[in-house]
């Protein structure tokens, strides 16, 4: 037999935050591929399929792009429905190009299931719009994160620079050179900017500043997933969650 | 009494592309507020609620945003669950900043559910991710429209021709001046574009080409609501979906 593959975003985090669409499919899954972001109460769903950890998170050991795609191929090839959960979106910062071609060049059957990205979650948690009318038009998801061994490269600094809001995904663990390039590419220090760790959890935090203080923000969130939104749009948001004393102050 | 306010994000069109969250606020709700995209068969959830439609489509006489506003208020200060349900998600090009100020000016407690953008929806049918390893690590959602009367602006062009990956949100009304001022700005005239229509729809539709034809291809779609995206990513669907004549060709 030939099954299918589906690509679901398993939305930002909350169980209730997945679409009825996500749902129904993970219900009658034979075999689920899930991420490392994806939490234990979603898995749980897939009450009759056999469920495979394969999840990446950023400097810890896990199994290669391409092992991931042969078990996808392969669990479609015995199984009816198997479902690659990924968190978020599947169509952002998540790898699909490769899992599709894979999926593609062995005649599996694939589909997407679109799902809530974790920046328009977070967005919501700070009761704050990406974008407003007249003033903020323009929104980048980007990610200064690359595969393992790649030459770095600013590109995606650029679409940060030149749009109104900012969403950056994985940028904590490059902060310090985040801020660098964003302000070097002309991005004004006292920007404002807001961390959400853990997205859409009861044990969200939320932590604010400006630009010039990223580091130091950055240092303040714990070992949760954690976004970073900057903008004008969130000037308030940055004043009311900030926790640490503005740059002058500390050297005052 | 003192009810709640929730903006609710119905995702980009397909029932089964609610949240688990939105299904159950909906079914709950004593009024809902809805747009003029959101359809049918997501309002019939909320079977208890007064419905009214507040919908603005481009160039259609509407309820004015002040109105919506007080009705929100008006609504909360007598229900408990008032939704105001907008298509896509409520932080995205959905004017929700105006109805937050009216709320919290009259203390009413609001609560943002976040929903599936269209963008994704229609990546996920375009088999098409938005970003690609080590090659697209930025997307911008842009939008050219601007509240009536207000002088046009082309701040958000900045954003679409720096990021790798573009979704333009009501852009074919102005499509002439899309074009225009996206290779002024220095997109290439052969940069791979997707229209796609009533995404996530049983009617959706997709046509592909070329920048440099984006008029032309626009003119090729229907009177549901049109989504531009816009890269490199877009190459295979841009051909696979071409049904005009190169430029050349048609001059030739």
């Amino acid at each position: 037999m030939t099954g299918s593959v589906y690509l679901i975003g398993a939305g930002p985090g909350a169980v209730d935050l997945l679409t009825l669409r996500a749902e129904r499919l993970l219900r009658e899954a034979d075999v689920v591929l899930y991420d490392a972001l994806v939490t234990d109460e979603i898995i749980a769903i897939a009450k009759r399929a056999r469920k495979l950890a394969v999840g990446k998170r950023a400097g810890r050991a896990s199994p290669d792009q391409a092992f991931i795609s042969r078990m996808l191929v392969r669990s479609a090839q015995r199984h009816a429905i198997v479902v690659r959960l990924k968190g978020g979106d599947p169509c952002l910062f998540a790898r699909a190009d490769e899992e599709l071609s894979a999926c593609r060049a062995a005649n599996i059957p694939v589909e997407i299931v679109p799902g809530v990205t974790a920046g328009f979650a977070a967005a919501a948690m700070l009761l704050t719009p990406l974008t407003k009318r007249d003033e903020a038009r323009s929104v980048a998801f980007v990610t200064p994160a690359t595969a393992s061994g790649a030459r770095a490269s600013d590109s995606w600094a650029d679409a940060a620079t030149h749009a109104d809001t900012v969403v950056v995904y994985m940028g904590k663990r490059e902060a310090a050179r985040v801020r660098e390039i964003l302000i070097a590419k002309g991005r004004l220090p006292a920007t404002p900017i807001v961390f959400v760790e853990s997205v859409s959890r009861p044990e969200g935090t939320i932590h604010g500043g400006v630009l010039n203080d990223l580091e130091v923000i950055a240092a303040e969130t714990g070992d949760g997933p954690v976004l970073l939104l900057l903008g004008a749009v969130f000037a308030s948001a940055a004043t009311e969650y900030c926790r640490i004393l503005p740059a002058q102050e500390r050297r005052g």
